[in-house]
């Protein structure tokens, strides 16, 4: 997952892009990078770690020029280095090009094999470079239609945004996996991954680039065109869940009613014990636990603390401090806990490994009962379109019966929101999102 | 304000002292800094940052022995440097010692003066050496004897922790306005500002440093002898409302429960309008709008999000964009706030102007009506005794009538807790408790 | 110039490659690199500035393997920076591919044009890429093939080595205008731009890489192909008059030999005034002043004392000192100057600005009379191989007569060596040095 | 042994000083630093390593002000930290005080003792902050009073230099061990260690500090007082053989004639063998050898070359290259030294150790004979004000014998200067110099 960003005619595009991508941490924080340009020439600052680390101020005062693209990086594929950072430069005979890519494209080994046979040289083991290449090779004049010849043979998800001269391009798939927004400010456009971006700068939201649309925005208008037969649409679904803010707009859907919607679902179906208190793991959770307790007439309460400073390098204690890595993020209130029956919400369930040490956690602050409910149903497949799950065998849902996580987490109940009761948080029918972390049933 | 902590007689002091700091981030984030020592010499490690950014894994490991102090600096008197960052160490003769000190000496700036007739060289502009100058000027022989003089001629506020080869001393100010705790964990005896730094490690809370009490704590036993007749308890009152963490105990009383009484008997006091829902500013009003939600039977919606990613040298754009500092910080959702009678909980107001952002943002998402609730008093004074409050001229209470503020402000009602209820969510009757920042009688 | 190293099976492979590329520091102080291979991983450093700079322990040690390659670059084409520090590296297919080049292609930008065009993608200004390009082309199965033909449309200066798993390849251009040397250590084999680099690790001289030539390093063994016809050979007389190292062994002939020479024939042609004092611009006029002192029978002495502290980013004074650039790294010794007639030899005069500087001083110090001696002929032509000569309208000597360069310099008289001179110097007859700079006469 | 620099009254103070260390470079690697004041304010930049690495162009215009003190330290005393580097600084009351000191002073840890009785508490380990201490503790008004009753109790070498708003001051003890010269450019006045610093701004050397000398330098004018009553004159004579830059004056003769006498006088007490040729240890012994050479009417030749790239963190190989620490300086020209008896001209021998080194190297090279000369009497005492010698049980001529000493290097002859040589070589008799290290005759 990785968030990407773009400013075209504006005094300060870099600055704005800045404030973009700031708004979009969360959808990476291993790098992140700006290209600029003036129309002729590009500018760039790209860098290991948070926006607010990789950029001084002199950077953003270098990085001029009208138009800018920037990309925040969580690595998916690629090894996780300063050369697969984004958005990726290249200069072809006089022409500078940048791009910024969101997503996983599912057949770029083979699509790199077949160039590397013919001669190309890759930078990056990034599977973005395999759209360059195809675009380098095309014999097609403009550059949409590069762009639309190199996207032809690429499957899988992409959000994508070019830079050209004073020209900004920008793409989705054509089952539209990845959300892209367009938005307006003052004379300029913006896009974003996520309509986040917009508030922080005062833009407003227009609407989402279409799947399988390629929007050219030159000479201070936009234009558009289709480049693939529109496919079933396969927006993911867990955008909504877990990944995106809860006060952008996402696939057109405000995340923030649709994860309460996901709590009320989750306590209709299952609803909590009279006496007990609601609880959330924050802040992901945050959302539908409040729809959860509202829904339920339940008390919500703060029962867990999170610490906002982690550090992406924390060291650990040599001697193993129980549950650690858990309790290093989160501390229960034992006030709150104390003899209570609890309903822990929380979004997901992977690996089980951090669930099972917030349980004990509880436990020892001296929870009575602990009912444990998630508001998405159980993740059983790997996500192949850019999300960083983990292989089957590690998802636990894929190899233990309800029953047996239940006994893991060692907690009194256990229940998932059903697909059904998924699909009633959403305005979408089923063929607008994509399940297949749910179902196994894959798009593409 | 800084956070202090100190471990005695483990062999992973120096580890658990940075995991001590880090639960304490939140005391300070200017510096961090650990001294360690195996019995004779000195280990330390100090920088400016995050803990997370200071201390490498290497550093750890070279911070050897089985006693360790440590503080997190946010600058109150003393200019921002290096110089200033603590714990301060200092050979004197053939003896080590080093100190972490927080609170504020009234007189340090008289007491350094004399020492400097005297010919003595101050190292840092920290009021902290004045104590270590007083204590080599001592011709008493036992360290804790030496501290003791020291002490005595000191007024404000202390809390302070010394390492001495394999001795820890703590002290505590004889009006106790800052706290310290000291826990247990197996057979090593922990200090802490507060109690969320023993949950952290696995170790249990004993009870607080006396006001007047110093600790002596060698031969893994546990001495105390009183430095001085006991004053007037003046506890800091605005830990509870603003600075502690809501899952710490402190002054022995629970801060989630003090924050929640806050929203309470701020409920009582000024009631919503109904239709109204409760939205809080996040996270340091989250308990107390909870607490104004819950007791009104108001619905409580998270209508602020808060973007943790904030790094220390954020970047301004040049051109302004309208209410830019609070907007980097929080954004309303539209879908909560839109067409609403909304309740905003705070827990103070300062010099208000980020509170006026806050109220725009929520107009321009198609906020109703906004009813401010601030769940403490007017702030009217600066503090004198640790907490970074400005010039009582740039303090908005001491100038403006509630009718001004609330103009200024652009909201619909305005409301602050009172005195009375303020001391009744607390319970400690007024005698044990500073409250001169609302009423300008300063204890000392 | 650069200097170019190679380890050929030796445990300690990068660690004999760093004391290489040292000993070559004077070839090239921009940016230092190293890729070293285990037979199947790469590892590398590459960096900006002096070896001792780049490579600090840690790095040595995570460049496994009994393989490497080093470069020390002194920018000539392609802008200085981090991107185009050697060795370039690329991965394709499932190969990894190192090389390090010390030369100048003459028609890199018509191949490099030609190559994009079929859709390659340059990730460098470095005129070395296009070797990898052509390779990378080549449906050649073996990889000295692959170089065979990507050689053979170069035309210009280069000496390359090449790191492919467990073998080295190392190729001269017909013309050998850059030399390359193997030499022995023990089961090793060695490649380096001058001998100088054998002596430091103790390693054995043996030949140097022919004109044309091709070696192949592996399985312990060298072969050797011819890819080319043999050009008329034209190597690079300047290294002998001022680039290489005195220590050195150049095209088989000692450079210390020959700059003594050049100095004993400078001093037959223009002998001193009687009477009269050498001394040297030092370092690279140390040999030939003395071969001219010797010759001459005239006293040398050390009448310039040279600063070897300056760094890279030496800060001028604001406000001018006099002749600050050349002050700063040569000072003259007023008790040797003072009242005396001087024979100042000098290797060469490029712009004359620094010579016209140091005659100043040297008249502020009370030389009585200075005449100027250079051991080479005038530079009137811009090197196309490698050196980095300025512009034909920057060199001194191709915009003025010796009449007016010596009234320019305020010296009483001035004398370059001449060709005949120069070629009495070296064993080689004409045809076997390259004297393009001095007579415009270009082989390619 | 370090440098230590002063500009008065220029606007330039800053840049100028930054020059004058870079001159000084020689005499300490280790730390550099500057402090300048306005008058009122001082600014200051203190770091580990080389002068040009120390000073980025924005330092040196932050360093405000038309005085300043610099000075780039040899760690001779005190551990080699940050910390130690100087200048020191110190706020006093109101009152900003920074000093500079080259020297060692022998009862530093006396004094240190007493004043920490008295309750003084020290910054560094450095035995100069015992003149600051004592200033302090001064309850004269004026500060070169203080600083006369501060320099009263203090034994051994300093020269010092203290800046104080906008006058500066500058000391010598009373023996005169280490040198300090006046100087003049323009209206402002230059103080500094060798006499080379002024060359490079172009000041005029007025005269050395006298021994026992306190200079004001205020109100645009100099004054001078005499502080103690002159001992016995004990100048380094270390200084001429070794340490002082050639182009310096030094004590008031020129290091490069005392140098040359040097090898003159050498060359009459030990004539070298016929058809012998003459080779430098370089760079230090360049000047003796040359002496050497043209006395004995032998001829002179660049036996080693001296690769000045030495960084200060090199890295070593794990399996010992043999003779490596020498061969990474020095490589002996095969050419020169093959086949001929050689008269090795060295400044002095220390440990011996890399004088073994370097004499089998030759041996490899092929000389025939290697006599050994050096232009010293053998060191057999430690020095006690500033010089870095090593223990007396290192000293191997405090150990060992001639012919011991000769047989351990390895070479056919082996022959010190005598003391009287070397006192021909001075201008003065033997009063004037301190000949410690030689005699064991320590002046204090």
């Amino acid at each position: 997952m990785c968030g990407i960003f773009a400013v075209y005619n504006d005094i300060e595009a870099a600055e704005l892009t800045y404030l973009g991508l700031y708004a979009l941490q969360h959808r990476g924080q291993e790098s992140a990078g700006i290209v600029s340009s003036d129309g002729k020439k590009f500018y760039s600052k790209i860098g290991q770690g948070l926006v607010s680390d990789v950029f001084e101020k002199d950077d953003i005062l270098r990085l001029k020029g009208r138009y800018a693209i920037g990309h925040t990086r969580y690595s998916t594929t690629g090894v996780s280095t300063i050369v697969n950072a984004q958005p990726l430069i290249i200069r072809h005979k006089k022409v500078n090009l940048a791009v910024a890519h969101n997503g996983n494209i599912t057949n770029a080994l083979l699509l790199r094999r077949k160039l590397e046979e013919d001669g190309a040289i890759f930078q990056t083991t990034s599977d973005s470079e395999v759209i360059l290449h195809l675009m380098m090779k095309s014999k097609e004049k403009e550059i949409h239609n590069k762009i639309k010849e190199a996207l032809t043979p690429i499957k899988g998800a992409y959000s994508v945004i070019f830079l050209f001269n004073d020209k900004i391009f920008a793409a989705r798939d054509p089952h539209g996996f990845r959300s892209l927004c367009i938005g307006k400010l003052k004379n300029s456009y913006i896009l974003s991954s996520e309509s986040c971006g917009f508030d922080l700068i005062g833009a407003t939201y227009l609407r989402e680039i279409e799947p399988g649309e390629i929007m050219i925005i030159e000479n201070k208008k936009i234009k558009s065109i289709i480049f693939s037969q529109r496919e079933k649409k396969a927006q993911c679904i867990f955008e909504h869940i877990y990944f995106a803010r809860p006060d952008s707009k996402m696939f057109g859907e405000s995340v923030y009613e649709v994860r309460k919607n996901l709590g009320e679902e989750l306590a209709k179906e299952s609803p909590p014990e009279k006496e007990s208190i609601v609880i959330a793991i924050p802040d992901s959770a945050n959302i539908s636990s409040l729809g959860y307790a509202q829904h339920s007439k339940r008390p919500l309460e703060f029962g867990f603390i999170r610490n906002h400073y982690i550090g992406r390098t924390f060291i650990e204690p040599k001697q193993s401090i129980r549950d650690f890595r858990a309790k290093v993020k989160y501390n229960p209130v034992e006030e709150v806990v104390k003899n209570k029956v609890l309903v822990v919400v929380d979004d997901s369930i992977v690996r089980g490994t951090t669930s099972k040490k917030l349980v004990r956690m509880l436990k020892r602050c001296g929870a009575k009962k602990t009912h444990y409910r998630i508001s998405s149903p159980p993740i059983k497949y790997p996500c192949h379109y850019g999300i960083d799950t983990p292989n089957k065998n590690e998802l636990v849902a894929a190899k233990k019966s309800l029953e047996e996580i239940r006994k893991d987490l060692g907690v009194n109940s256990l229940r998932y929101l059903s697909i059904k009761g998924l699909l009633n948080s959403v305005n979408g029918k089923k063929c607008k999102y994509c399940l297949a972390c749910f179902t196994g049933e894959y798009p593409v």
